[in-house]
């Protein structure tokens, strides 16, 4: 496998994100098959055009089924608004192509299922773009775990909040309607909480939950009124790990100040792990070991030490940013393609992330125990 | 009113702590009524009279009902194990003597009930010690939030968590016996993260809970065998308060690195106020105010902009002490007498802190929502 | 030795931290003679006699000299203005009382060799106020030096700095007179970290250096004009160290922001120890030893495990306050008179730490390197 | 200018951050002219072929003389190591080339200067991989200064630390010879701190320094013995700039721990700023306004309000990291050449920095003030 032809939906954030990472991540890893840059879909077919030569496209389109048809595409890469996930990833595994969605799949849980579905049935290889999973320093977390540095698990809290929807006056946009957006601070944020839960102390079994909106309705942005926000600013979860210890998830769009707060402590009968995304380079470990008197939150600087940084830079306390990440993730889909091994997490792993913030909903409304 | 005479029962941890209070409150404060350490209470006899020469009293007794019924004291402090609180606490109180109870009031709520009742009959002052809303810092949190500085609240989180009982080796002991300690976590720590949390946005509505023993077992001392730890080890609830928005307490005492990790986030519609015990000199605030390229959390040091701050020392970043916390809550019952005014937080009001945590065990043990 | 008569000259911020650790330090550490608070002496008389009320003294008054001959005061705790402290400490030597005496022990290095020399003949115990080095999380720092847990020492760097002078708005005040203050920042903050420079890392050999003055001249309060600054708000210096390793020393009153300080690195050939005042109960430990994987900084709580901190406290990250390191300092005077031995630091050591400051402001005077 | 074309010399850590910089900058930035990918220059040759492959390069060859002259270069890359720079670069020059050098421009000032006077006479454009000067919180921080937010300036501290020198056991490399290396610590760290200075509070005008060799031999390799380090591991000056106030600069490579500690605090007569390459996303912000109670160090997190971070991540909080930094210094080259404007820093600019690096080297051998 010498190439693959890159089929990229979308120039938004998510969409430079993808064409980034698909630029550079043959010269970064060197082990992967190269991605070429061959087909780009945004609309109006001039800005489509515009943004090819931005990125580095071959060719343009306004059409995402002529993309998704096209021969010199294999990887079909989905950056649309959150509502055309579905009918496009449905179009691309139908077309056998490999499918590159951003997160969260779909708007609703069965959409997800069919994805799925669909893309187990096609054995198309898949991924969703869960991308905070791909840091180094997540990943050194998830063998810390695994080595038993911490012991066995016996609890876990988890957080992630953002500011974008705290003023109360920011006019109201399609993300507060059910019918586009879905879930709101859960589809948006919760989601990649929930990846990261399950990587590191796995699945959830069962949980109670709570769900606020904070300003239920916004102003329309001509003047002429209020709409309501239909769905969720905050949520927050109590959960039972099938591992047999508890848990807590929280999460809030209206959290002023914070502007990429995933974070989750990780409680061990041996030690304790804490990350905060807002510092994605740093890992604290604290170990219940040698003399009490020195004990403490170990600072760890993400470096060469923790694969794949090296790759990126060879010297530690260098940083990584946001965008690398979703190098790795593109490396992650170009390896598991030319080995034809599963991606992590593919369409179906991702399920298993959106049913629970689907649960959370769920709970939230019954006020009663979801069993996942 | 001159002076007042001291009671004090106890010479553990906070029995010191409370003779230290005494013996520096003049000093600190300059305007309160001055305490006379009349009379310290301990077993065995001797031990009584060595620790009342170190702490300054005046006399020494191992005899609790002979101090409580002694007329030079006017004031019984109790720092006494969980289980005597209330006996003592009612005895002083049908004695006429002002009371100086640890935290947990009692414990049952039924007890705790007793006790507020008691005291509100005779009409003696009382402070429960929950110390940690004394702390300078705190009563600047609570000033901003009065004032509107994050606007209207939306959300609370808190949380409080120790590691005195990570570790799976320690011993069993009487903490694990319900009979004897009562709650878990949620009586050692759970109830100060209560104080903190209705001083900040007010009384909780309802909840959700659920509860953990992470160590289920532990090995007797005298290497006879295991026995069953019977308290929690973790709890966690999803609250309502009842001013219309949601929030989640959380606390763990095996929780690795955590010395006293006693912290809430208090979300507003106009910014977030942040505190963390164990850097109890810092507040960290975000307003929404001025260029956006400019904001960010401030942290702000304790200093004497922040009374009582500069009784103890003039200049801020100096810092105060977990024992300072002590002489300002000692002053807060010194004042309430001289004044004829409710201490805070008195029995009465200390009940209602003791009240969640009862609410979250029966949430927990019965998995539904418990209304307060 | 039952117990010492104290003898306290000045009611400020000092006065106010001598009363407190005398009152507190006998129930603190239990094995200390106690010290009885006999005499206070402040002007005018009224004040005098209000203050020790309030500070528990059993007489007042208005004449230090008085004080000083007093026959019931065993010991003479210096809290006044710097200008007055040579003269009192002499007075006192000569009357053959102990000596506890605030830094910097006198306005020039002069008075101050006077001062150790007549202590030293005398044969009194003398001790200055650097509380800074009582630091629990000081002493371990100590400790862990001694141990070479950071290995050989190859460099130091300190700073300390404060706001107080920050503002040019301010008005002029005897601070800013060579006369009345002394040096400027090196006196009030400098001499500080210099003791905790040596405690660390021992003396030093010469140095060059570099002083501003910020502001130059500063409006007088009642309006009239501007009065010159005559001494320095920032001073800088290259230190060589006896040990044969280099170092940087900074301090400015200067510094917006900045509330106490006083920080430091150590630079080992086996690691690094980190401190800074603002967060005076946690020390920054990092060794390089364990897989580089899982190296960094520790972040180290001071608790029991560091002594005499559970002397105060018996849990970890309750914290000390700026006054318990007072109680500390007064308990190594105490003991150091029931031991006869010599306290840590007295007037001879002290002597050195204001050697180098006075240096500092040669060198920088001079711009030629000074040998000490 | 539809594209320009880049011939890059060396595949190694810089090699790969210009390879990846010129292969995004087109994407992130879009109106800069496009970088084709022409020529890269290894040895051996097959090395060259493979590399030119990973990186995307049109060709490849092992002689960087061809290189320098192929008529498809417009610009030439340097990032072989330092000894080289000079007779790269001069030919470049010569050949009409645009230069693009890592630094330090070269082993001695002379050569420095030679470059910068043979560019200027040649006109072509010029920069110098003085990256951490493109990092958006830094032009953040530099228009806060300009903008007058901290007042007058009136101190500068600034500092950078690594610990790649910091194992006494590291066998001896090149990198310890003066004849291979040039300057040590200085060379290598030093020369990016004084880059930071210059851009925030301007050009030095004389200094006094110390240097130190920590190691001053190390094993050969081959376990042969031992040879000696020739330049310093670590070195301290203490500044007086231009703009009349004072300052300091130190750097190590022995500081074990420090990973990227590249650090500066500025003083202003209203305010603070402190900066952490170790927290390249973060920029502190001490202002004196509004009421005391309020005023803290704020934790500004870089963003889309600070250019050009919106041109890599649309979000706040989502962090550039350091490859970022190397995009948008490949951008202002190329907008430079584009615009016939000087980049920043061209040779004549970066010898300005480079200096000064000489200068604490020599004001350290000869222990005198050095004016530059």
């Amino acid at each position: 496998m010498e190439s693959l032809g890159i089929g990229l939906i979308g120039t938004g954030f998510m969409g430079k994100c993808h064409a980034l990472a698909f630029g550079a991540v043959k010269a970064v890893m060197g082990d992967v098959p190269t991605p070429r840059l061959e087909l780009l879909c945004e609309t109006p077919a001039d800005k489509a055009a515009a943004m090819a030569g931005q990125f580095g496209f071959a060719r343009a389109t306004d059409d995402w089924r002529a993309l998704v048809a096209d021969p010199a595409v294999d990887i079909v890469s989905i950056t649309t608004p959150n509502r055309l996930h579905h009918e496009i990833a449905m179009a691309a595994i139908a077309a056998g192509k490999h499918v590159y969605c951003e997160k969260p799949m779909a708007l609703t849980l069965h959409q997800a299922e069919e994805m799925a579905a669909a893309a187990r049935a096609a054995g198309v290889k898949t991924i969703v773009g869960y991308n905070y999973i791909k840091n180094p320093t997540f990943m050194h977390a998830q063998r810390l775990v695994q080595e038993g540095a911490i012991g066995r698990i016996v609890h876990f809290r988890g957080w992630v909040d953002e500011d974008y929807q705290a003023d109360p006056d920011l006019p109201w946009t399609w993300r507060a309607r059910h019918a586009e957006a879905g879930l709101g601070a859960l589809g948006d944020l919760g989601c990649h909480l929930v990846s990261m839960a399950y990587g590191l102390v796995g699945p959830i079994e069962s949980l109670v939950a709570d769900m606020q909106t904070v300003h239920r309705t916004r102003p329309l942005a001509d003047g002429s009124g209020e709409a309501a926000v239909e769905n969720e600013d905050v949520a927050t979860a109590l959960v039972r790990f099938k591992g047999g210890f508890h848990g807590s998830l929280a999460t809030s769009r209206s959290a002023w100040g914070r502007k990429n707060r995933l974070g989750w402590e990780v409680h061990g009968t041996r030690g304790m792990l804490i990350f905060d995304q807002e510092r994605m380079n740093e890992l604290q470990l604290y170990e219940n070991q040698g003399p009490g008197a020195q004990q403490g939150f170990k600072t760890i600087l993400t470096g060469p030490a923790h694969p794949p940084f090296g790759a990126f830079v060879p010297a530690a306390g260098h940083q990584l940013g946001f965008n690398d990440l979703k190098v790795i993730e593109a490396a992650a889909l170009l390896r598991a393609i030319a080995e034809d091994s599963r991606p992590e997490p593919d369409f179906v792993a991702a399920l298993a992330f959106e049913r629970v913030i689907h649960a959370i909903a769920e709970a939230a409304h019954t006020d009663r125990r979801v069993v996942i």
